[in-house]
């Protein structure tokens, strides 16, 4: 696997790579590689002759505040679970290279940045369009491959993509989780015991609203209830929001319609570590 | 001269000539094509295997109450005049192709977008560098033309390209004049004869200033007090402003420093109709 961290080296090979013809997949990551990643970089490979993953600790994504400087970094750890996934190329810039002196412009989505994450996190968004569209032009890929883990931010750069017209297929990959449930992500490791036994309530509220969808409710009301009475009863978290959705704006749903696309996403802290899940439906 | 309208048609055109190794350039304009617009697409051909021109009257830079309705169109006469000046390509797409259902996505550079220009169209840059950024997507140049006539359109989207990676060298060409010295512009067809007569003063005002710099002046308060004084005793016209500002930064002066770049530059009024001119310099 090829390591590079200068932007201009990994624009020329890009460029290279593709005159001669490969198609790229990226896969964006903020590092401590877990088995989620693992799988968008499988999937990544079956779409392209190269597969680059990218990984980079935004800055710009992250608030004041927020767990930026204690993010976990293990570049050995992520180099080797990379290769071990297949990618071909692992670019991973640091920050003054990305990010120089008088630097000064912003890709924003406006409407579906705003709810949910971006409520709570309002420069968040705004980090997550900029960066990305930075490393598309760095790693020029046919294909790019992203978690619906982070649905919201699916959301963004799907409408990103759209409107700045970049030439790049998105391929959303289903949320990985562990055998209880729980959605992999790298803040778990955060968890105490005890909470890492409670998070798990989380899938299974959104799983509940999954089954009453299908089972023919279509208020969202009772669906938000019963998974935040779930949560409150069985968990020591505090709910940052609990969603249902549309899938495409994002506006907040009072009635679900036959064939709409629904997004039930949520947000809980438990002590200091915040965890987000979501589940995305077809309303039948 | 191939002639496209459709963004997509665009892109795979502009992705199969750089699949064929074609290097390219483009032009992006507004239309209204006069010869200042045939020297950029000259001095492209002279980087480029395949020079585009693009045709688009973008309403994103456009703020309430501005010409976005009035500026001259006239797509069959941008197409001669394109065609002689050696386009290999003309893509003009309409407002509903480039902006379409639920369009929320924009690029903004901050600082530089800010004074002079910005002061008075606070929205005008952010449409700017939004519409830049997508057609450098859709026609995927290795090389992009712009004129120095818009010095500060040139200082942002300078930055964007360095700040958001994009894989484009960009050329800048000295402003086209007139014989008396106005700088050519799709607006001035919309001055009177008595104002065109008086328009000249605006570049000899300018070059005023560039001669006192050349001759030694280093406080930026005399030169502008001298353009000030030239345009208010010798036209009809109302100044906007008068700026003497670092080049790179576009932060205004007071005193000018051995080896500083800088621009000089103004706008003004005559009637409705807003001219703009300027002059970058070197101080020697």
């Amino acid at each position: 696997m090829n390591i590079v961290s200068d932007p201009r080296v990994m624009q020329r090979e890009a460029e290279k790579l593709r005159l001669a013809g490969k198609r790229l997949a990226v896969v964006p990551t903020m590092g401590a590689l877990h088995e989620g990643h693992c799988t968008l970089l499988r999937e990544a490979r079956k779409h392209a002759d190269c597969v680059i993953v990218t990984v980079f600790v935004n800055p710009a994504q992250f608030g004041e505040g927020e767990d930026f400087a204690r993010y976990p970094r293990d570049l050995p750890a992520d180099t080797a679970r990379a290769a071990e996934a297949g990618a071909d190329l692992l670019f991973s810039p640091d920050a003054a290279a990305m990010y120089g002196d008088g630097y000064q412009t912003f890709v924003t989505v406006e409407q579906v940045a705003k709810p949910l994450e971006g409520a709570l996190r309002p420069i968040h968004f705004r980090g997550v369009a900029t960066v990305v569209a930075k490393l598309f032009h760095l790693t020029k890929p046919h294909v790019a491959v992203f978690g619906q883990k982070d649905a919201q931010q699916v959301v963004v750069i799907s409408r990103m993509v759209k409107d700045l017209d970049f030439d790049c297929e998105l391929i959303i990959v289903p949320t990985v989780r562990e055998s209880d449930g729980l959605a992999r992500s790298s803040r778990n490791v955060y968890l105490t015991p005890a909470q890492r036994k409670e998070a798990p309530v989380l899938y299974a509220s959104l799983k509940g609203a999954a089954d009453a969808v299908a089972n023919g409710e279509r208020s969202a009301a009772p669906l938000t209830a019963a998974i935040r009475a779930a949560i409150t009863s069985r968990t020591s978290g505090t709910i940052d929001y609990v969603s249902v959705a549309d899938g495409d704006t994002l506006r907040e749903l009072a009635a679900l319609e036959h064939g709409q696309h629904i997004l039930v996403s949520l947000a809980v802290k438990f002590g200091t570590t915040r965890l987000i899940d979501n589940i995305p439906l077809t309303v039948a």
